[in-house]
């Protein structure tokens, strides 16, 4: 967690280094639906190593993107969700699609 | 760059593949600015490689998202801007700095 005073001049900079893997994006992704566990976001995002999926949370949880809450039941379980900070990363998100259906329809002809 | 079968099948996954690295998104943010030549980027862009500048350079120009332009003068210099499809990345940008800005004024009270 980078602390307020540290954060770099351009916002978006500090954006970067808050998404700093495609992980990240997946699982931010992922959240905008509803909680999940973390079993099920292991499942769900193709080739994400559980080390990854562990790190990436743990960042996202410090940052104050993700919440992370213990469910005291038997057996106990932990649910990952958006928090309000990472509700708006869904903006981010939108533009990515947006860029990615228009990139579709409108990248370079292949001249091989 | 990648042909059009080949592209993932989620818009934002196709995104991520187009800007694997910060440096890509501060390319593509100098270039709204204006065309730039390619040592006023290195200058620009601090902490860039010359090689890490040049891949970057040259994987959006394959993938069409920058144009390279070569004046005859003398002596001949190259110019870099946005192509039609890359200036369509500017909604991202704007995105990422939005989010940027929001978290500097919401990101979570230090602890320490």
């Amino acid at each position: 967690m980078i602390s307020k005073k540290e954060l770099p001049a351009c916002p978006v900079t500090t954006t970067l280094s808050l998404i700093n893997s495609k992980w990240k994006v997946f699982i931010l992704q992922k959240l905008t639906e509803r909680p999940w566990r973390h079993n099920e976001l292991k499942k769900s995002i193709a080739g994400i190593s559980q080390k990854v999926l562990t790190d990436s949370l743990r960042s996202l949880e410090t940052d104050g993107l993700v919440r992370r809450k213990v469910f005291n039941e038997k057996p106990p379980h932990v649910e990952y969700s958006l928090t309000k900070l990472g509700e708006e990363f869904k903006s981010i998100l939108n533009e990515l699609y947006n860029f990615g259906e228009y990139y579709k329809e409108h990248m370079p002809e292949e001249t091989t």
